[in-house]
């Protein structure tokens, strides 16, 4: 029962594209992560995921358009949807997702990270 | 699926004490409100709820002590536990929770919302 200041959260790491684990309600879990570049196309089959970006911009692809997203934004792509998160300069993000969604879904990639950190 | 602009919502209304659902995902609601003054104690039977603090500061009082956020900085209140939100400022805050929480749990109060504005 500790609070999470965010900032902080994010001063302990630097890598990008891993997702570290922040907190956990009703079955989801609170996830930050820091961002840049190109992630892969992935969906997840029984999971609502939320983006709300923290510092910076960052745009979520979708197969019928783009959502850009900047500081105090968000975004949920439903459950099924296909995205592909992208980021020119390096932006921190919070999702929120059911405990166990894996960050790259439906696929096997050089970015899946199988056991998040727990920060 | 459009994206929410959090300082666009809150500039939509002034009313404190005055949840606003403004998103949901995995059958919870993320709701916002503005806060100012004590509210009530009350406890979720079956909701774990979850503060984060998006402009301003507030006080979650415990039975067993005081949680204080500021910007950027959230809580999870576990379910069952007896909370009382304070903010001596006006205060904007994000939660998420289970849909149809009610924001005064198990108390019957001048501040019960029972059905939320979506916006």
């Amino acid at each position: 029962m500790d609070k999470v200041n965010l900032a902080e959260k994010f001063s302990r790491f630097s890598e990008q594209w891993s997702p570290k684990i922040v907190g956990e309600l009703n079955g989801s879990e609170v996830k930050i992560a820091k961002i840049q570049g190109e992630f892969v196309w992935h969906h997840h089959e029984d999971a609502d995921e939320m983006f709300l970006v923290v510092k910076g911009r960052m745009t979520i692809k979708l197969r019928d358009g783009d959502v850009d997203l900047s500081e105090g934004e968000f975004f949920v792509v439903p459950r099924g949807v296909e995205h592909c998160p992208v980021a020119e300069q390096e932006c921190q993000i919070l999702m929120l997702e059911p405990k166990g969604t894996l960050n790259t879904g439906n696929v096997q990639s050089e970015r899946t990270v199988d056991t998040p950190d727990r920060l």
